[in-house]
This record gives C-alpha cells, sequence and structure tokens, in this order.
C-alpha cells in the first residue's frame, strides 16, 4: 500500500469518530494545537530553517523563500489563527430543515462533516496549520499534500501537532501528511474516490487546473479572478476614484483586485483624467483602448490577450464603452464570475447590474476587494469558489460541511 | 466548430438571458412545451417507432425497448410532469441571507440559475423531456445528450419543444440536444469548461462512472444504493416484517430498496423465522452468515462480494450480529451512503445510529424506500446524489441552482 493509500485510509477510518466529537473537544483539541506550535517554535523554525537554506541552494526567489520562512512572530501568529478557528461556531449538527410529511414522517436535515477533505497547496507552512484546523473544527479528517519545498517544515508542524492531540479526544489519524514529494503522489490523492470526498487545491492557477483536470474527487475550485470596475455616466467621481484605487492598489497580487476599468463614454472627462493621474502616481501601468489613448497618449494599447489576463499586479485595463448593455457584454466575455462592481447614482441601472451580472460577488458602489470570508464576517476563510457547485464567492466553516436526512418514523412503509 | 462546442456555445449564450427570466414567463414556456407534445404525439410516435424498429433488428432486449417506447398514455404522462414542474415553486431569486456589516455594507445571498447544465443518460426518451423542464424552470440552460437508441425520438422531441419555445420568451437555444451519437461526443462534452457548469449523469453504473472518471466539469454524482436494515433486539416483529419486506420487494430494482438484513442475535428467533418466510414467499433469494444457514439451511451463503453488491433484484443478504457496533461496522464497511434503517423501540440505540451512521438518510422505524424527492415533498427529482459535495441526498429544484452574493455600498473602500 503506497503512502498515499495508506494515510488516506487512516484518516477515512478517523473520520467516523470526528464527525461524531462535540464541540468543545473540538475546540479543545485546536486549542492543545494552538499551545503546542508556541511551545515548539524552536524545533519548528530549526525545521524550517533547513527548508530555507535547501530553497536557496536550489536558487528560490527571496519572494518565495519570504513565503515559505517561520519565525517566531509568525508561528504565534498561526497559532492565534487557530484559537480564532476554535472560537468560531461549530456548525455541524445544526438543523436546517423539519419536514412533516402527511404519513407522520418527520424528516430533519442537518449539518454534518464532509467526511475527508484533501488540501493540495503551495511550500506555505501557515496552510498546513490553517487548513488542518478549518477541517478538524468541522469534524473532517484532512489529508495535507502541501509543496515539496516545506517539507521539514510541514513535517515537523504535523508532528508537534500529533503530540498535541494525543491529549486531546481527537484521533491524531485525522490529520495526515503525504510527504512523498513525487508529484506522482498528487496524482494518486485526486484519484481516491471512496476515501477522500473532496479536494480544495489552494494556490496558483498551474496548480488549481492540475487538480480541476485531473481529480476524479470532487473538487471545490478557487482561484481566478479577472474583477471589473464599471464606471457609469452617472457616478460620484470622488467616490469612483476612490473605489477604483482601492481595487486596483491597495493589494494587486489577490484575486478581487481589479484588473479592467470600464469607463462610460459620457462619464466626467476631468474627473477620469484625475483618476488616471492618480492611478500613474501609484506606479499603474495603463493599457487601454482607442479612446483611452486619446485621453491618455502615454497609456499602451490594451489587446484582447491583456482583457483576459489575470494580471496581480500593477497594470490596469481600460476600456470606454458607450452604455450598461456593452459594458454587460465586455464583462461577460471577459471576467470569471469573481467580483465585478458598478459605481453609480443611477438606481436602474444600478440593478440592472446587479441582477444580470453572473459573478460570485457583484457591488453597487463599494470596493471588488471585499470578496473575503473575513470582510464577509464569516470569522475564517477556506477560499475563495470560482465554481457555481456547492459554495460560491468566499467560504467559510459551513463549506465545509455537507448535510444528512434524519428520518422519524413508527413503522411507515411506501405504497 | 465541432456539433457539441456549437450547440454548448449557444446555450451559454442563452443562458444569460434565461437567468434574468421570470418565474410566469418561464412557466408559460413550460406549460406551451407541455401543450406542444400532447399535439404532436403522433409524430413523436412515428419517431419513436424507427427507434422501436432499428432496436428490434439489432436485438435490443424487450425490456430496453419498453423503457424507450412512447405512445399516447405515456406522452400525456410525460406532458403532465412538464405541468406539475410549472406548477412549483421557482427558487430563482430567493434571498438566502442578509449581512449587515459594521461599515456599512449590505450583503445579500441570493439564489441564482447553475448556468448551463448537461445532461448524459441512456436511451430514455421521457428523461429528455424531465430534464429539460427541470432544468429550464431553474432559469439553466440545457445541454442534453441522451442514448443514441433514442435519437429518432428525441430529435423529434426537441423539434417540438423547439417550435413551442419559439411562442414564448425563452430563447429556444436554450434547450440543446446533441445528435452526435458517436461516444466522442459525450466525452467532449464533459471537458467543457466555462461552457458547461455542471454534469449530471441519469442511468446505470457504468454510464456514471464513465463521467464521474473523466468529466473535469464538476459531477453532481447519482446512484449506488447499498442500503441496510437493522433489526435490533427490541423491534417491534409486525413492525419489521412490514418495513424489512417493503424495503425489499416492493420495487427491487432501484437504489432505496434493501440489499442487507441485519438482525440482532437476541431478536425473537421465530419472528425471524416468519420474516424469513414472508420473504421466501416473495421469491426473494436469501444468502446468509453461518447463523442465517442455521436456522433456514435453505438459505445459500452470502460472500464477502455479496456484501459489496447493489442486486436491485429478488436476492437480500442476511447477517446476523452481536451488537449495534457491529452493525454500525458493517454499515461502514459496505454501504454505499445512500439509506440505512435502524428497526427499534431502543432510543439510545435509535439516537446513536442516526448520529453514527454516515449516510444521505438515515431512517428510524420507516422503510428506506421513501429516499425520493416526491416522498420528501419536493414536487420533483432530480436524482439521488450519492456524492457530499452541492446536494446529498433526494434533489429537488434547489440543487439545480447556485447563489451569488450581491453586495450594496455607499463608497466603501478596503482598508
Amino acid at each position: 500500500m503506497s503512502e498515499v493509500v495508506n494515510k488516506a485510509t487512516l484518516a477515512h477510518q478517523a473520520a467516523g469518530k470526528l464527525a461524531n466529537l462535540s464541540t468543545s473537544a473540538k475546540n479543545e483539541a485546536l486549542m492543545l494545537m494552538a499551545e503546542a506550535l508556541v511551545h515548539q517554535a524552536d524545533s519548528i523554525i530549526t525545521a524550517n530553517d533547513e527548508d530555507i537554506e535547501r530553497g536557496r541552494r536550489e536558487g528560490t526567489s527571496e519572494s518565495m523563500l519570504d513565503r515559505l520562512r517561520l519565525d517566531y512572530m509568525r508561528i504565534e501568529a498561526i497559532a492565534s489563527a487557530l484559537r480564532q478557528i476554535a472560537d468560531l461556531d461549530d456548525p455541524v449538527g445544526t438543523l436546517l430543515e423539519t419536514i412533516e410529511r402527511p404519513n407522520g414522517l418527520i424528516i430533519e436535515k442537518i449539518r454534518v462533516p464532509l467526511g475527508v477533505i484533501g488540501i493540495i497547496y503551495e511550500a506555505r507552512p501557515n496552510v498546513t496549520v490553517d487548513a488542518a484546523g478549518l477541517s478538524l473544527k468541522t469534524g473532517n479528517a484532512v489529508v495535507l499534500r502541501g509543496g515539496s519545498a516545506a517539507l521539514s517544515s510541514n513535517r515537523r508542524i504535523v508532528e508537534v501537532l500529533h503530540e498535541a492531540l494525543e491529549h486531546s479526544a481527537m484521533p491524531k489519524e485525522a490529520l495526515q501528511l503525504i510527504e512523498d514529494a513525487d508529484r506522482a503522489s498528487v496524482n494518486e490523492l485526486m484519484k481516491l474516490n471512496g476515501l477522500i470526498d473532496v479536494i480544495i487545491p489552494r494556490g496558483g492557477s498551474s496548480l488549481i487546473q492540475n487538480v480541476v483536470q485531473n481529480s476524479t474527487v470532487p473538487v471545490i475550485e478557487t482561484g481566478a479572478g479577472i474583477c471589473h470596475t464599471w464606471i457609469d455616466a452617472s457616478a460620484d467621481s470622488d467616490m469612483a476614484r476612490d473605489i477604483v484605487l482601492n481595487a486596483k492598489v491597495q493589494r494587486p497580487s489577490v484575486c478581487n483586485s481589479m484588473e479592467t476599468l470600464l469607463v462610460h463614454t459620457g462619464y466626467d472627462q476631468a474627473a477620469f483624467l484625475q483618476l488616471a493621474d492618480a492611478l500613474r502616481q501609484h506606479q499603474v501601468e495603463i493599457r487601454g483602448c482607442s479612446h483611452t489613448r486619446e485621453l491618455l497618449p502615454w497609456a499602451e494599447s490594451a489587446t484582447e490577450q491583456d482583457y483576459a489576463t489575470e494580471y496581480n499586479d500593477y497594470i490596469l485595463n481600460i476600456k470606454f464603452v458607450n452604455n450598461l448593455d456593452e459594458a454587460l457584454q465586455h464583462i461577460a466575455t471577459y471576467g470569471t464570475k469573481h467580483s465585478e462592481c458598478i459605481v453609480t447614482r443611477d438606481e436602474e441601472n444600478a440593478a440592472r447590474f446587479m441582477q444580470e451580472v453572473d459573478a460570485a460577488a457583484v457591488y453597487h458602489n463599494a470596493s471588488t476587494r471585499f470578496t473575503d470570508g473575513f470582510e464577509f464576517g464569516f470569522g475564517a476563510e477556506i477560499g475563495i469558489s470560482t465554481q457555481k457547485l456547492h459554495a460560491r464567492g468566499p467560504m467559510g466553516l459551513p463549506a465545509l460541511t455537507s448535510t444528512k436526512y434524519r428520518i422519524y418514523g413508527n413503522g411507515q412503509i411506501r405504497q
């Protein structure tokens, strides 16, 4: 039996026990895990040093090394996130619906764990703890397959967490780390229907696309965001400027940042020029349509390919359109159904935009940067689903649950 | 462009319009479709005759031909099902949740269509209409790929439905039938991420497994049911007999029928023998554990393989176990997480069973045959999901929807 099958089987067996743990038992385990991470910070940092040194020898970029690096402050932050997860309401066991049938059957729909969650991610040791915490809190066993560049860190972290779980009611087998660094272990994990109930990829688009293309286990796809902001003719110009700047430059590297600005040809030209200046001052490279380039001779020309690109960088496409319909058409063509915004004082146009745009999150007069589990008040975020099945948009703890029907009878049989 | 890509693209384009149709416009279209089927019954039956004759020439079994056959009564029943779908509440547009954030953002979560649903099914022309009706009612475009043995029937049915849609507000492009009988067209459909939002296979296990194994589009898996009934020591013997007989013989060919009966060794022996006699009178072949065969010398011996088989037939495994834990263990090992039942008067054992069994539907003192969208009061059934993602158990109209967040602000930006 391979490591992957062995560990997935152990997780599958533990899932049954985990599903029946009380909320307080799960929270206690999470608190012990947090405590152990802080207590064992030295040994975790020592293991992390191995990863960092190996990465440096192999020529890993400084920004990648920074994502990989652990220090006392980061470990404290990771432990603190676990404590916050412990504080959240437990969705498991919630009664969602009761149906009383004419034949006397009582049908209850309740939240239950998904079972075993497979997480495939990059060399970020914080995800190891975060994914484990979110999964265990919701009564799910979890099989982690992190990037091999973080293997020493992950191995030590999971050892520490296992030691903590030995002092809890939670079976330590519920938390499994695949150590096999070969890519074949990822492929194996994605095919374990019957042992793994869902795979959640966390990382860049090539990692996510590999999972979407090859997993036979159901997947929750997270990721790509080509988000638009549409400045309608009637937009308040100060508001438009603030929202556009925020959506583009507050954190360009993330999926809910803006990639393309659509502007009504009737929008105040002076206000547009001011906005363009502000973007330029923030070092934003502009790629524009022909009308944009007439107004901003310094702008580059935007191609079809540009409109279809998630830059995650200080680059912005700007396109003028004649009306709402053209804006909706552009968004339908190039958007990834993530987050889209209209800035307008026209309630009718706002209503049409909010109704007709097909996206996980549509905004009237607010920055797309709010598409985030914490900003939505969920207290946690597993990721932002960009598919329509199961969960869409920011995912809180309930996204890690399924449901079950309990039917109570007194001898009913079907006619 | 292949037929599959062409038609999926048309469906994708129509989906946007469809998502914004009013409930009354959708219902009107469904009523026109029903009317057209009845009006055009002659031409549909003529087309169906071609399929039947071709099937007969090719040696198709009579039972398969019967599933394929259409007559006036069946067409009226199919039309009537469409009218019933029109009568159901429309889940699209339902406000599920409102979140008010401290920064003043108002976040609304509403039900929206999934987009484009791909249905892959066997040579059953009634599924063509049923799947179309359920999809269109929920604002989804639909791409149908039925078994090629029903192609003439399906082609004529879709022509008739298209003619009806021409008199409605619903774009006829929302309903597409793949006519390419080559299996490659199925494989092509399953890979159209971006055009198709979900694939729902309807049919036997090889069809479903082909989709689960090969689709890169998200799938809702329906199907296999190895369902158990557990007679606890304290069970009422009349109730146990009625429930067991119903679960086995009322309709053995369906997924919610019972395949294995688990009996407590402490259960009344005379009552068990009576039950076994009743099963035998219903022509049920018994395959039993050694204890069963001591009591029923005429029974065959049950193998591991038998316990893992969905018979869908007049065959039943019977196994005696010493306690609830052993019953739970057997169900966890051999069950398919579909429907499981405990018959008992012991409330404590009932509570444990209802909590600990991991299945879409768990029953206390009622037949597993009730796992069905109509029996649950949903008024429709797309199928019975046997996965944990998105929908689990019987699926009504809401299972064909996704959600979207609408966020209303007055200039909020993220700090």
